[in-house]
C-alpha cells in the first residue's frame, strides 16, 4: 500500500509538467518504466468503459527518420501560411525531437472497441477520441512524475502515419508523442519564452451559470 | 515550495480515481478548492499554447433541472437501440449525478483561441478539442487528489446544451462534468461491476514498432 499524495504535490507535478522539444537525452529508457507509464494511460477514464487507444512503441531508426522528415515538409507548408513578425518568430521554434527522444509513442483510436453500443457515445461522435486524450494527459502527467518528458508532434496527416506504421484506415491516429529522459524541463513553456503566445488569467476563461 | 510527489503516489490516483455517478454528497464546494481545480485544468497542455477552453461553473438549480430532463429523454433514446440481456444491464446502471452533486462544470472549445495561425493544428483540425480533453483529465485528476469526485455525462445534444446555457454557435460544448465531495470512490469502475464492459489487459493494446 503506497501513500496517498497530497494535493499541493499534485499540482506541482501539472505546473512543472512540459511540453518537451529540446531537452532529451536520448538515453535508454527500460521498459519497466515504459509499462508503467503506458499502464496509467490504460487505467484513464473512457466511455462506455470502452478503452479505445492502442500504443505503438517506436524505436527504429527509420521509422523515425522517416516521419521526421515528413514532419519537416509539414512546418514548410505551416511555415507558408505566416508573414512578417509571425513568420520570424516561427523559424526560432523547434518544433519535434522525434530523433532526440529515446523513444516515439503513436497513440491511436479504435471506434469499433466497444461498439455498436457504445454507452455515452450515442449523441456524441467524439467521445472515443475524447477518451483517448485523456489517456494521453495520464501518461504524460505519469512520465513527468518519472522526471521523464514527453513532447506532443502534431505536424502530419493522418495519412501519412497510417501508412508508415500500417494502421488500418478505421483507426485514427491521435498523436505522436517524443518520450524519454531529459536534461530538465524548462520553468516555462517554449512558445511563451520564444514570444509566439501568452498564457492567459484564468479568470479570463471562467464563466457563471451561462455563457 | 512544496515537495515532488514521487511516482508510487502518482500511480496510486491514477488508479483510484473514478468516474462518478451516485456517491455525490451533494455538499457545499469551497471557491478556493473550485479554483485550485480549474487552475490544473488551466495548466494543461494545449496545442500551440492556445488554451482553446472555457469553463462554465453552474449551481442553479433550474438549469441542472433542464439538462438533467434533457440527458433522461437521451438515456431513452439509447435504451430504444438495445436489445436483450444489453438492455436489462443498461437498465440498472445510473449515467449522471446532476443533482446530487455540488455543482455543473461544462468545458467548452472555442476554435478561434489563437486563429487564424495556431502552432500544430494546421494538418489536424481536431488537435484544439484534443487540448480541451487534456484539460479536464488535469482537472479529474486534481479532484481525486483533493477527495472530490467528477463524472463525465455524455447522454446529451450538443446543441440543447449551447441553446441551454447562451453558448455561441461557434463555441462547441466538450463536456458536462458532475463535480463535489463524494462519500467515497468505487474501488471497481461501475460499468464493470454491473458487467456492462471489462477492463482489458494492457498487453491487449500494446503494439511494437508497427500497428
Amino acid at each position: 500500500m503506497t501513500e496517498a499524495l497530497s494535493p499541493p504535490e499534485f499540482y506541482e507535478l501539472v505546473h512543472r509538467r512540459r511540453d518537451v522539444r529540446g531537452q532529451f537525452t536520448g538515453r535508454e529508457m527500460g521498459e519497466e518504466s515504459l509499462e508503467r507509464l503506458l499502464g496509467a494511460a490504460h487505467a484513464a477514464p473512457s466511455v462506455g468503459l470502452s478503452q479505445p487507444w492502442d500504443f505503438i512503441v517506436i524505436r527504429d531508426g527509420a521509422t523515425r527518420a522517416a516521419f521526421k522528415e515528413h514532419v519537416a515538409s509539414e512546418r514548410e507548408t505551416f511555415m507558408a501560411e505566416l508573414a512578417g513578425e509571425r513568420k520570424e518568430l516561427f523559424a526560432g521554434i523547434k518544433i519535434e525531437g522525434i530523433e532526440e527522444a529515446s523513444l516515439g509513442l503513436v497513440v491511436t483510436y479504435d471506434s469499433s472497441r466497444g461498439a455498436p453500443h457504445v454507452l455515452g457515445r450515442h449523441a456524441i461522435a467524439e467521445a472515443g477520441l475524447y477518451s483517448v486524450c485523456l489517456a494521453i494527459e495520464n501518461l504524460w502527467l505519469a512520465a513527468t512524475a518519472e522526471g521523464l518528458g514527453v513532447g506532443w508532434v502534431s505536424f502530419y496527416r493522418e495519412d501519412f502515419l497510417r501508412q508508415l506504421l500500417g494502421i488500418p484506415a478505421e483507426v485514427r491516429p491521435v498523436a505522436w508523442l517524443c518520450l524519454g529522459p531529459v536534461t530538465h524541463l524548462e520553468p516555462v513553456p517554449d512558445l511563451e519564452a520564444r514570444r509566439w503566445a501568452e498564457r492567459r488569467p484564468l479568470a479570463d476563461v471562467v464563466r457563471r451559470e451561462r455563457w
